[in-house]
């Protein structure tokens, strides 16, 4: 499948070099298309690998992978255009992230809305499913790093879409059974508003392969 | 010991009927002395059990536990009074839900603050521990209710305050290894910002007796 990444930060990278692994095409979206991150993961990623622009990921996909810094994301899929996206699945992994001078962790937005609500307003034709933006990207693409059973969150407004970002989520490993459907993309808020308890468990355990798993009793 | 619990809701009542059976004493604290719930719980409790206004409880209890609606805290722990909780160790149970008419949930405060930080600030002289409020009432005070190990999440400025808190977890039943220390008191924010996700999971799962289990690789 031909996949589009915006973002080539560490987690559009992790992404696409998966993708590759599992014999997808990639292009990995950048500001700018001559962006030096882009250019040397493309060198390095072979034939099926390319780097340009947003637009040029996201006319590239058949499916769009938004990997951008959260707080970037609307202007990033303003740039890919929306005639690019229109009809795709757009899996967005982002968290919009805002540290202050101090470390301090704090969202924007949050609460009363989350980047996933406001991609799929700002794109209505676009079908947005917030995934992946609860764990770290190594762990995204390899669960076992992680052991026993642990969870992946999916949001969304479209099932069939939702259909496909699972499909593509166990093609990294991921169990059927342990990937949560939550519902409509407003609850995309509630995932990432779990961002600043992830960021004190790193702090906490030192290292970033640990997970949710929920032990069910009832 | 003498505890004082503010708020006679099924958060308080849960943790009152439990530390009854610990053999601990019980001032559960409502905003009246007359308030019927509270009067017919401390009828129904036995000699240890008495109820009263939030003053009564917070002057009775050796350690204070806040069981208030988070959005009537500081409110309920004015009425209690700084003098009645100088020195005490104050657990903050709470959470600062607001659930919109169409039941959409969100918190006040959020994110740059928290309920925990708020009252730690309202009465430096008083020892306030995050803690319990990541999970349902009947769970707190039994968590083989859920199966495996699963864990508790504390917070708060004082190390002595913790270890007390600490100690009463365990006598619930919850083993020491499964208490994480997130740290000072500022981490209340990400504990409190969890409560959208597990409200999502309680419409998921379909009832209450879960809870966060993380697996560690690494």
């Amino acid at each position: 499948m031909r996949i589009g990444i915006l973002g080539s930060g560490s987690v559009g990278q992790t992404l696409a070099n998966k993708l590759l692994t599992l014999g997808h095409e990639i292009t990995l979206g950048s500001r700018s298309g001559s962006n030096q991150t882009g250019s040397a993961w493309a060198q390095a990623a072979g034939p099926h690998g390319q780097n340009g622009t947003f637009a040029d990921a996201a006319e590239f996909g058949e499916l769009v992978i938004n990997a951008t810094l959260g707080t970037g994301a609307l202007a990033a899929l303003e740039a890919a255009g929306a005639k690019a996206l229109a009809g795709k699945v757009l899996v967005d992994v982002c968290n919009p992230l805002v540290f202050a001078e101090d470390g301090t962790l704090s969202l924007d937005p949050v609460n009363t809305d989350s980047v996933g609500e406001q991609i799929q307003r700002a794109f209505p034709d676009t079908r947005v499913v917030k995934a992946l933006n609860t764990l770290s990207a190594p762990v995204m693409v390899d669960p076992t790093r992680v052991p026993g059973r642990h969870q992946l969150f999916i949001a969304g407004e479209d099932a069939g879409a939702k259909q496909e970002v699972v499909a593509l989520l166990e093609s990294f490993g991921w169990p059927g059974a342990d990937i949560v459907d939550l519902g409509g993309i407003q609850a995309a808020r509630s995932l990432e508003m779990l961002m600043p308890f992830w960021v004190n468990l790193w702090r906490h355990y030192g290292h970033t392969d640990f997970n949710y798993s929920f032990q069910i009793g009832g």
